[in-house]
C-alpha cells in the first residue's frame, strides 16, 4: 500500500512517538528498528514486516537528520535562468561529474537575483547555512564584494566561462573561443568567400572578443582585408542580430557569408535572409557558435562551432573536488577545443 | 585580493587553527571573530580587517557546517536527463517556487540510474542521509519498492507528469492532456480539415493516451468518422514519427494534416514532409504538443499545444510544501489547462 505524507505522518509534524517506543511496540531492539527505517536490506521479512506495522500504527515520525558517520557534500551550480539548452548541458555535465564524485548538487538561479555590488537576500548566507563544499559559476561576473566573501568563508569556487575576464586568481573554465572563431572563417574561406561578414556578442563579453579575434586572424592569414562594415556587435540575442542581417544586405558590396558568434543570433539571421528573399546556402551562407540542440531544427539545419559545454561542466566539477580536497590547480584558466559542425547551412559563394 | 582554495584554506583540510586562536591573534572576542567569519554586517571596518589578515595569516580553514539555528531545508527533484529543454522548463519552475518557500533544490538525473525493481547505489539513501525535505519526481514510473521506501521513511514527494497512472493515494500534477487533444483536433477541424492523423506517443504512457482521446472526442463531435489508419503510436521521438508519416502519406487516403503529440516527434513529420516536396501548411498542415523553445526554430514555426511545464513544477512544489507542513492536499491529481499557440504550420486543406 502507498501513503503520502499525512497530518499524521509528515516529517515537519513536531510530535511523535520515539524510535524506542516503536521498537518495543513491535518486539524489536532499536537497532533492528532504526535498520528498517533505514532501509538496510540485512532485516528478516517477517520482522520488517513487525517494525513497519508498528510505524504505522504508531504514526512514527522520521526525523530529517543529516548521517554524520558518513555525510553527502553539496556543492553549489549557481546561473542565471535555467529555462534554455544552454543551461539544461551545463548542468548535465555537472551533475555526471557530481554523481561519480558522490557529491550533490544543489542549483540555484540565484545571480538572476543578486544586485550589482551586493549579494541579494540570503543567497550567499545560505552556502554557509548548508554548509556548501564548494560553487560552480555559471555565465557569472561576480562583484569584488562576491569574491571578498567567498574568499573571506574559504568557499573554494570555479567559474564556468565567465562573462569577464576574472582576477587571475580565479579558476575557470571555458571554451577555446579564438581557435572556434578561426575554424569557423577558415571553414568560409575554403568554400572560396571572402566576403565574410561577423554578427559578434557584446563587445566586453570576453568569448565574443575572442572569437572576433580568431575571425581576424583567420581573414589575416588568408590574405583577406577585414572591413570595418562587417564587423557588427549583437548581444547573443536574435532581435539585434536580425537587424545587422539587413543592415549588412544593404550594404554596396553585401556578405555573401555570416558568421554568428550564437546559435540564437543565427535564428535571427535566417529570418532576416528568409525577408529579403535569399536562400541559405545558395545567396549567403551562414556558420553559428555554440551548437545548441537547436540548431538542429533549422532549416537548413545550421553549420556551427560546438562549445562542449557539458564537457566543459564536468571539467570545472572535477577541479572545484581537487580544491575542495586542498589542491590548487596549475593553471587557473582551462579552455576546452570547439570544433565546426558542418551541416547544411554553408556552400561556396554565388557565382 | 581574490584567493581560491589552496592547500592552507581548503575546507577539505583537516587541520588548521580554531576562532579562538584566530581572534586571540586579532586581538578580538571569538564572537566578533565569528561574526567577520559569518559575513556578519555588524564589524566596524578597522576590525573586520584585523580579524581577516588574521584570517589569512593562520590559514584559518572554515568548517562547513549546518545553521542549526536556522537549517536551510532541502528538497530533491529527481528526473531522468537533463540535457533537454523540457527539463529545463521544469527545473525553472521548481527553483522559482523553492525560492520563495526559502528552500534549496537538490537536482539528479537518478532515474537514468535505476534499474527496475529496486533503486541504483545510495539514490534513495542519499534523501535519508541528507534530511531531504521532500521529493519531486520528473517523468517518473516508480517500482513498488520505490513507493514502499519512501513510504517507510515518511518522505512526502509529488510527480510531476508521471509516466503511467500512479496509485492513487500518490500526488501528482500534469497537464490536461484530453482538452489539448481536443483543442489541437478542432483547431484543424475549424480549419476544414477531415482527414486528420494523430501521431501518438507510447501505448502505455497516460499523457498519449489522453490526447488520443481528446482528438477522438473533437472528431467525434464533430461528425467525423475516425480512421484507424490514422492512427500511429511513435515514442516521442523523431525518427519513428518520421517513418509513419511516410506511410500516412502512402495511404491510398492520406491525411491533409496530422496532429503530432510531441514537438519533438513534430520535427521528424517536418523531416519526412520535406523528402516528400510537400509544403507546410499548404499542402499539410502540422500541430504539435508542449511549445518546447526549439518548436520557435522551425520553419515554418510549429502551431502546438503549449504545456505550461513552469507552472506544473512551481505548483508541484507548492504541493510538495504544504505535504512538509503536514497537510495533505485534496485531490491527489492536479491538471493545468492547455492551450493552443497558433503559428504557421496549419492551414485550411489543398483544393
Amino acid at each position: 500500500m502507498v501513503r503520502t505524507a499525512s497530518a499524521s505522518t509528515s516529517p515537519g509534524a513536531p510530535s511523535g512517538p520515539t524510535l524506542a517506543v516503536v521498537a518495543r511496540e513491535a518486539g524489536v531492539s532499536v537497532p533492528t528498528a532504526s535498520k528498517v527505517v533505514n532501509g538496510r536490506e540485512d532485516v528478516a521479512p517477517e520482522t520488517r514486516r513487525r517494525v513497519t506495522e508498528a510505524l504505522d500504527r504508531l504514526g512514527y515520525v522520521r526525523r530529517p537528520r543529516f548521517d554524520t558517520t558518513k555525510p553527502t557534500r553539496l556543492v553549489d551550480l549557481v546561473v542565471h535562468s535555467l529555462d534554455n539548452s544552454w543551461s539544461g548541458a551545463v548542468l548535465h555535465g555537472v551533475e555526471e561529474a557530481a554523481y561519480d564524485a558522490d557529491l550533490d548538487v544543489v542549483v540555484s538561479a540565484a545571480l538572476s537575483r543578486t544586485r550589482a555590488g551586493r549579494p541579494q537576500r540570503g543567497w550567499l548566507d545560505k552556502l554557509t547555512a548548508r554548509g556548501s563544499a564548494g560553487v560552480l559559476f555559471n555565465l557569472a561576473e561576480l562583484t569584488d564584494s562576491q569574491y571578498a566573501w567567498l574568499e573571506q568563508h574559504r568557499i573554494p569556487f570555479v567559474m564556468i566561462d565567465p562573462v569577464v575576464e576574472p582576477p587571475p586568481e580565479v579558476v575557470s573554465v571555458g571554451a577555446a573561443n579564438w581557435q572556434g572563431g578561426v575554424t569557423a572563417t577558415q571553414h568560409l574561406l575554403e568554400l572560396g568567400h571572402e566576403r565574410i561578414a561577423v554578427i559578434a556578442g557584446p563587445r566586453r563579453r570576453m568569448c565574443s572578443s575572442a572569437r572576433v579575434a580568431g575571425y581576424r586572424s583567420a581573414l589575416a592569414s588568408a590574405g583577406v582585408a577585414h572591413r570595418p562594415e562587417y564587423l557588427r556587435h549583437g548581444d547573443f540575442d536574435e532581435s539585434v542580430a536580425h537587424r545587422h542581417t539587413h543592415e549588412l544586405l544593404d550594404l554596396p558590396t553585401p556578405p555573401t557569408a555570416v558568421f554568428v558568434c550564437s546559435d540564437r543570433m543565427a535564428l535571427g539571421v535566417y529570418q532576416a535572409l528568409a525577408e529579403r528573399g535569399l536562400r541559405i546556402p545558395y545567396d549567403v551562407s551562414v556558420v553559428g557558435f555554440d551548437d545548441l540542440p537547436e540548431s538542429r531544427w533549422t532549416t537548413p539545419a545550421l553549420t556551427t562551432v560546438r562549445q562542449p559545454l557539458g564537457e566543459m561542466a564536468a571539467t570545472a566539477l572535477r577541479l572545484l573536488v581537487r580544491m575542495m580536497d586542498g589542491e590548487h590547480p596549475e593553471g587557473t584558466r582551462t579552455e576546452l577545443s570547439t570544433r565546426l559542425v558542418p551541416r547544411a547551412s554553408t556552400a561556396s559563394p554565388p557565382g
